[in-house]
């Protein structure tokens, strides 16, 4: 049986991560090291200049889990240096993040963070997110999707790929139309801060806004695979180099 | 004149992103905002939960600067949002970053995270960062360098790069070799978490450890130009699909 870490960003007593456990465990020996507390947003931001704590938790019958009060990427770290041994995870699964890490959330998102910091290591990752920010969502066919996805990854024949992000419609499973591998879509939020002033008349601003799809309808990207019913699997990578830019840009160079 | 925003995650009164407006004010109108607190490791993070305040700062004499209580990316979007108008910024630079932000490092980075924001938005934005932690870091030579890359970026014909990534050897100016284009290298951090007890009996973790550069001696990377004495500019984006996986995935896609 692989050793399966689990974590999220929403924190452990998230309805997402219980319903991704519950899947996960179906496939192997499952370990959650997951945030004590709502980490949203909180990207691949690591904890410097603060101690960490590790607190056994109860939270799912029968499971090893641990809540951190850290980040989702600090609640790997550890999981990788205190509680397994050198090379003892074999696969780390994120989520079910309450709420859409598809296009540009994906640079955001703690949910992928916990993912991308295990796959640095070389331990196949999958981030998994349903397009629905209820704390009280639905994950049912969330779990119907984990279950057909890591039936493919863990127990396929194929090599698992480094990193996953996994998006889910928030749909009736008899509506999801299927799986589309493809590509981060190029969507972004349209920031409209709320401008107020607090009781000391200090102005502040606090951050909302909308998102807006700019991919054309043609494009196989994950806000189009979402938008027609499909659940989006883009494969990922923490190396954000421009390779074709290396050449165009050579009259930097300079000895 | 253009209009060149600048901003870094080591705070407002850092030595580096005094030494970044000097030369940045050569090129263009410069305004500053950046946090009122040291925010490195703090990656793309967003504030959800808080407001958050901008307070007009003099520390840069004859230039407008403002605090900003949140991270490196709040202080873009505040940036873009409340202190210019839209398409009004051109440039947007962050740093010089007191440490190294090559390799894996650009992740965890808010110094590369400002200069990303602005990216998303397209407006051609570079971070620079000096491979010297210490807050009295020298800043001479990396002005030099960073006059050089603003020649050719902003003075130049040629269209600028979406996103660099520039770090820049702890060298003498006569003794940094040149400039090199090159590609994200693949050293990754070794934890070693010092774990002791709080005063209260509390088992606590510190993150620790050491950096490790996996790249091959022939490899273009960053990593290498920097052990080789060469500033790096590695082109980045914030668009983290692997293409050439959504091929061999195509095992995944279903109806």
């Amino acid at each position: 049986m692989p050793n399966i870490l689990v974590s999220n960003d929403d924190g452990i007593t998230a309805k997402g991560i219980a319903a991704l456990v519950e899947v996960a465990k179906e496939f192997g020996t499952v370990t959650v090291v997951a945030p004590d507390s709502p980490q949203s947003a909180q990207s691949n931001s690591i904890t410097l200049y603060q101690p960490l704590r590790l607190k056994s938790s109860n939270v799912f019958t029968g499971i090893e889990a641990y809540a951190c009060d850290g980040t989702p990427t600090d609640c790997v770290k550890l999981a990788k240096n205190i509680i397994f041994k050198e090379n003892e995870i074999d696969f780390c699964l994120s989520g079910i993040n309450h709420g859409s890490n598809a296009s540009i959330n994906i640079i955001y998102s703690g949910t992928m963070s916990a993912a991308m910091e295990a796959s640095i290591d070389g331990i196949p990752s999958i981030g998994f997110s349903l397009e629905d920010y209820d704390a009280d969502a639905n994950f049912d066919p969330s779990q119907q999707i984990v279950r057909k996805i890591l039936t493919s990854i863990i127990l396929g024949k194929e090599k698992p790929p480094a990193l996953l992000n996994v998006n889910i419609p928030k749909l009736p499973i008899h509506e999801i139309k299927g799986v589309k591998v493809c590509q981060q879509g190029s969507g972004q939020w349209v920031e409209d801060y709320q401008m107020s002033e607090d009781p000391r008349g200090g102005k502040y601003y606090w951050l909302a806004g909308k998102f807006v799809n700019k991919d054309h309808a043609s494009i196989n990207s994950d806000l189009n695979a979402l938008a027609n019913g499909y659940v989006s699997v883009v494969p990922s990578s923490h190396d954000l180099t421009v390779y074709q830019e290396i050449k165009s840009l050579s009259h930097l160079n300079s000895k």
